[in-house]
């Protein structure tokens, strides 16, 4: 049995159903939050979405969200230009920015190849990609996706399209977590971490 | 640190943040999610927001969420108007009316007595349930509040405040769930479920 919400609140529920993760009770309690918000909250909320749906651009060079049409890192003066790391989306941008430990730049592929939600490669940037290399100071391309079965694939991928550019090609590391211990590593993680074992110096490197 | 946002997404990604459960990834999830779909499910969900702001009501008699003066439950010719049942928030009508086991009238005090979080009895919708008594065909108020130490607070207030009015007040039964273990049940759960046991016919009354 399901109790009728009154129009208005149900309209707003269902909206925040369709969010990743939200189900129909979190949807209800969050509209019942956003009532006891003032009308001027409730108003600047739905501002920001209208902007969102009706002002969002994408960096024309890297397909990153962007205010402008150029993003703020692709037009930065300070970026190492000679590299172009691959990402699925714009929050792999955001972690990866977060180490401060990266300064080149990037190519936002807007998803993995994934036969099972049915993401192929054309659903993808990279016809964007291969235009960017033909003109370019890049001469490192790092992937850096999710270390699953469809991360896997889509390297692989990019992997055969690329090597019609003369450019040097990398992975970022996979391994043993910092931190963990190693009885808590799994099998294939460790065992790699032993294939692709570092010199000594390397690991400590800031 | 903390990578900035082009404005845009920061804007819908902080209106986020100020639902309850949700944190900065979450939002920034959220946000993106938002961004993959149609700019007219994005302007749907801005318009829902906007109606809820500036068109909800609360019913004039019980204060529950309506898309008019008098709600659907309080304007329902075959309710039963000798019963009203106090409830925290409009989840616990839901919650209630899905059981399909009361036909009576609800009253929302709109939160529970609360010194923590600063809630005082003049927040709640009291002084409208003490006005709706006067003049009304109840014969009994039914406390089905929160089994909490604030729920109890509010249940002996309103008990108090209620003697001045000929009326039976009741609260909704407390002790183990049904379909658990004994066992399994707090002590004092099960030891007010022994305190207020009940004659076995009533137990499996439907």
């Amino acid at each position: 049995m399901h109790t009728e919400l009154p129009k208005i609140l149900e309209d707003v529920v269902n909206a925040f159903t369709r969010l990743p993760g939200i189900g129909r009770r979190t949807a209800l309690r969050m509209a019942l939050a956003q009532l006891k918000k003032s009308r001027e909250e409730t108003r600047l909320m739905a501002q920001a979405l209208l902007t969102l749906a009706e002002q969002v651009k994408f960096c024309r060079i890297c397909r990153n969200i962007s205010d402008h049409e150029i993003c703020s890192i692709c037009s930065h003066p300070k970026r190492d230009r000679t590299l172009i790391c691959i990402v699925e989306d714009i929050r792999d941008i955001i972690a990866i920015e977060n180490t401060g430990q990266y300064n080149g730049l990037y190519h936002v592929l807007g998803g993995i190849i994934s036969p099972v939600e049915g993401i192929s490669p054309s659903h993808l940037n990279i016809e964007s990609l291969l235009q960017r290399l033909q003109d370019n100071e890049a001469t490192e391309i790092i992937m850096a996706l999710n270390a699953t079965m469809e991360g896997d694939t889509t390297v692989f991928y990019l992997y055969r399209k690329l090597q019609a550019f003369n450019i040097k090609i990398s992975t970022i590391a996979r391994g043993v977590s910092v931190g963990s211990e190693l009885e808590n590593a799994d099998e294939t993680t460790l065992g790699r971490s032993i294939i692709n074992r570092l010199p000594y110096e390397n690991v400590f490197k800031k």
